[in-house]
């Protein structure tokens, strides 16, 4: 006998979480039609080096990568974004320009598994590609809103700011040689508090005034709105540039469109990854902030840049699902809770099989969604654990020569004729 | 630069193919649901052992496996029905009994590439476990005329035989003992015809007679309907059987619910593998029977036995997507290339940016699929070009306090006053 275990760190889906899942999914999908954003798919195993973006070296420990039976070295990809920018490399000039792509399936590393993180994790990423301007950024963040409002997730806060602006702050301090190390080290706010983050940054610049007007930076939205951020920003970095001038041109849009108060201007967002390049931003709902950024994303400009000499600008965001679906559960959404099989479920007896997979036949036929108990010696205890395992509501029996109706929650019952006032009940 | 190549026997799916390869999950998703079917996932990574049914042995080369970082033999499913027989041992208690589930998903085999067949591809399989009766059987054969129903595919003939009966005839010639080598040739009859066949059942049975019983068993059918060749079959293996009695109940129901015409009873379909215990079945499409099965499966009474004692019969059929939609393209259908974007792309200024992006969110808000075209200057041509690679049937232009929606086939063009009239003529 073999043990039915799966791998550390990953999971099995029963129907209860499948099922809140997929439903996630396609509202997901459908918002991002809505916007005029297409699907594509790329493949699960990828060469390491497209991946890793070298030809050798040290392979990231993370990754999941091995040799084929052909002797290729290959891994499993381990977010969308590097297999779009290679796919970007490949197919640019047969894509519609600019590229409005959304991409939702699984990707995989192999870091330690911990409450909320496994190795085997679905991304759902949407970005633009081929062009760099005010309304681009636009289109990202009101899908963002979009999406979340179409899961009912209004109590939520999107934290926007600009890498491009803080590079010119940088500038300023002429620490820009040290940006990667800052950028990171400003990441942590959130988590290690401005105290400790300013000792980074001591250790970074070597310097106490440095370090200071640094914190004061990425902490002055304290008690100011968006646009009034993004003035006493301005002040710190010297006067109007063009990338304050983008946001501000974006704050008029979400302005415009009433959408203004979910969003903030957040200077101590960075991004620790260091191909953003402009716009950049984090997603916290409000009830449970603690779970960290639900979406995440931004400007970049030079993504493909590893795979082709092609200039392909993007901007784009990417909602972690498994972590979403977490947060939902958390604040007892019924999102996460809609696990509804069937509509209604036939109960039967031995004599009424032909009756059964008539009237099984007849519904479906009819659009509404049927289930058979497919064991009709069975008592009503096991029949009605069946349906409320599936979160079926309704039960139909055969009685004289109509049928009978149950709402399983009310366990009000009804006397129907024909097939089509099942129907009008149970839809 | 790093070339932007995907591995032999991968691929990528553009828009042009991923958005009807979605638009066909979501039409058999639709029908499972409909008939009470629910969603489960499991991981694409699993234990070696796990997969391939043994602690160590050669390891079959189809299969990517691989050791991870943690000295764990794992390897990538290669297919749903295993990973689901591991499920079922492990959940079976949690799990609604009899379940039924649909999984549509990818699985890898590293086996040569050739024409329409890859080394990744999405299956979707649909299952009933723990119930053996004609109901449950008739189930999957009536889901599976409702998926290809759904999808506008009635030019089809579904091919049902019982590998018990089989077995109960092979018993009466006394080579009960090489059913499996038995079962292999007769699988190949499409392939290779009955002459070639016959010579490998004489190899096989060292006997003239036993050979010309068997060829004469597997074409049966030829000239009668189902019905009378269920008769024909039942008299060669002398008379009525229980397995017998199951077929013609199931035949009943296909019969009384008026979808018999599309299905024919084949004695020649064994379908090679040995876990089938039961009816099995296969379809081919009328129009393009060259390109093979396009869905197939049977019943299985002891999938599950590797991991559990449990006893957990089965029934299911798998449809494979990748194989479908070739077939789909093969026989022009709209199916295959409906890959149409938005409903509507705005095309605007530079002056009208404001205005655009007010209107692209006003138009969404209300749902109408909407794309903005995000390079103002461009010409005439540039966003023709655009929308034609997205399908996109309408644009709107700004034109005095008004919309000039144009229909971009027809080339008619209409002037509407406000949002609700655009939505009205693009829906």
């Amino acid at each position: 006998m073999i043990d039915p275990i799966v791998l550390k760190g990953f999971r099995d889906s029963l129907p209860s979480e499948e099922i809140p899942k997929k439903n996630i999914e396609r509202k997901l999908e459908s918002v991002f039609e809505t916007f005029g954003f297409v699907p594509i798919d790329t493949p699960v195993l990828e060469y390491e080096s497209v991946l890793l973006g070298k030809g050798g070296g040290e392979t990231d420990k993370q990754i999941f990568h091995f040799e084929d039976n052909g002797g290729r070295k290959v891994a499993m990809r381990f977010d969308l974004t590097v297999p779009f920018a290679r796919f970007l490399a490949l197919h640019h000039s047969e894509l519609p320009l600019p590229f409005k792509r959304y991409h939702i399936a699984k990707a995989w590393r192999g870091e330690n598994p911990q409450k909320g993180r496994y190795r085997e994790f679905i991304q759902c990423d949407f970005d633009i590609v081929g062009v760099d301007s005010a309304e681009a950024d636009f289109e990202i963040l009101s899908l963002m809103y979009a999406s979340f409002n179409t899961l009912g997730i209004t109590n939520l806060t999107f934290h926007v700011a600009s890498r491009a602006i803080f590079n010119e702050f940088l500038e300023k301090l002429n620490v820009k040689d040290k940006s990667i190390e800052i950028l990171r080290a400003v990441d942590k706010l959130r988590k290690i508090g401005d105290a400790e983050v300013r000792n980074i940054l001591l250790d970074i610049t070597k310097d106490e005034e440095t370090a200071d007007k640094i914190i004061s930076y990425i902490t002055s939205s304290e008690g100011l709105n968006f646009i009034e951020t993004v003035e006493k920003i301005e002040s710190l970095i010297g006067g109007e540039s063009e990338n304050v001038l983008r946001m501000k041109t974006i704050y008029s849009y979400l302005k415009e469109n009433g959408i203004d108060k979910y969003f903030v201007y957040d200077p101590s967002i960075t991004r620790g990854l260091d191909y953003y390049t402009g716009i950049v931003y984090e997603t916290f709902l409000n009830d449970a902030e603690q779970i960290g950024s639900v979406c995440s994303g931004g400007r970049y400009n030079n993504l493909a840049s590893l795979y082709t000499k092609e200039i392909l600008p993007g901007v784009g965001a990417s909602i972690g699902l498994d972590r979403l679906l977490a947060a939902l559960n958390e604040l007892n959404s019924p999102l996460a809770k809609d696990n509804k099989g069937a509509n209604v479920v036939i109960f039967y007896s031995e004599e009424e099989k032909d009756k059964a997979v008539k009237t099984a036949f007849g519904l479906r036929t009819k659009g509404l969604a049927t289930d058979m108990y497919l064991l009709p010696n069975k008592k009503a205890k096991a029949q009605y654990e069946y349906a409320e395992k599936l979160s079926i509501p309704y039960s139909l029996q055969f009685k004289d020569d109509g049928y009978l109706v149950k709402n399983l929650k009310t366990r009000e019952t009804n006397m129907i004729k024909d097939i089509d006032g099942v129907i009008e009940i149970c839809r």
